[in-house]
């Protein structure tokens, strides 16, 4: 590592928490300069919660208030109190399953990631790894991004592939790609954590090991 | 190879011909089991033709009529005529700046592929690597496919990735994608030539070694 302290990551998720899991273990393994330091739920019994709190993370579920697919602007500052409170200096959404808006996207502008199972631009949207599979392409991955106000849009920080096979099936090629996200995840977090790169246009820049 | 009589190449090009080139190159050394067996030409003065005819193969310019981006119905019909009396089996689109109608489409319906500056569905159209470039993509590539009514849009035979790097321009990014694509065309004549292969919806199947 570089001498400087790790950075600070809070964690949204509404379930199993996989990616969460692969971050937080190359956290504890020191692969990478960072350390979990919350993990918030809007699902009470997710996964993620547990698998946070054996971890000795602290885990807290918190009110999505009256929406299905979003935080309602009362949660959000609930949501945004609470990482801010932790001192969060990343944001990381590890199969968040709301939209975010302008509460949370402006309290951490430029400091939110995500990770989406197809190379974007193709394939933005639910079950990306389904529609790869229907499109018939030969090569499928998953992309880590910034969030921006879009779907599945903002700039990219990290792209990794994996092999669409004959004898594929959604599921198959679903979990291939979630092999391919345990890795990619914690590798860009651990880039981020170098606090060297820049945004030109689209373009994330400065996060080769030489930057 | 298989015991199988080549497959006989009818290939199409406007410009240099560097495709075609790593194509023939392949079936020279008995890499593939192809052989071109046609060039030709919308353009006088193409490059392509020159290096074919370097390799003694039979290639000719026809004109594309009174259009700019196809050929006319009347000169389809001429293109049609030549490529089956040279027997042809396979049309290989090699950097063919025409669109084709359905009069080359019914003729050879299934039989016409092309290759695509990028990892498609994504950045279809003109200018691939700088549209992947602008969007700040990490990984870039190439598509070869079998040739539809539409831009860049028939079921995909194979695909080849390559990195996108900080310092990469357009110019550096291009050059990076074409020397994929000189590994990938080859490879997927090669695989059209063992003749094993299916398509179910969008899927091709059937292309791989063992298959």
């Amino acid at each position: 590592m570089n001498g400087q302290s790790p950075l600070r990551l809070g964690i949204l998720g509404s379930g199993k928490g996989s990616n969460f899991v692969a971050i937080a273990d190359a956290c504890a393994a020191g692969r990478i300069n960072a350390v979990p330091v919350q993990v918030l739920s809007d699902v009470e019994d997710a996964g993620i919660l547990a698998q946070a709190r054996q971890r000795n993370i602290p885990a807290r579920y918190l009110s999505p208030g009256k929406f299905r697919t979003r935080l309602d602007e009362v949660a959000e500052q609930t949501w945004v109190a609470s990482l801010r409170e932790a001192q969060v200096e990343l944001v990381v959404l590890a199969g968040f399953m709301r939209v975010l808006k302008i509460g949370l996207l402006s309290a951490f502008a430029g400091k939110i990631i995500n990770i989406h199972p197809s190379l974007l631009p193709a394939f933005p949207g639910l079950e990306a790894w389904r529609q790869a599979l229907d499109y018939g392409v030969k090569v499928a991955g998953c992309t880590v991004h910034f969030v921006d106000a879009g779907i599945d849009s903002g700039p990219i920080i990290g792209q990794q592939t994996v092999p669409v096979l004959d004898g594929d099936t959604a599921a198959t090629l679903h979990e291939r790609i979630q092999v391919a996200e345990h890795e990619l995840y914690p590798a860009c977090v651990g880039k981020l954590a170098h606090r060297g790169f820049c945004v030109q246009g689209r373009r994330v820049l400065g996060l080769s090991p030489r930057a």
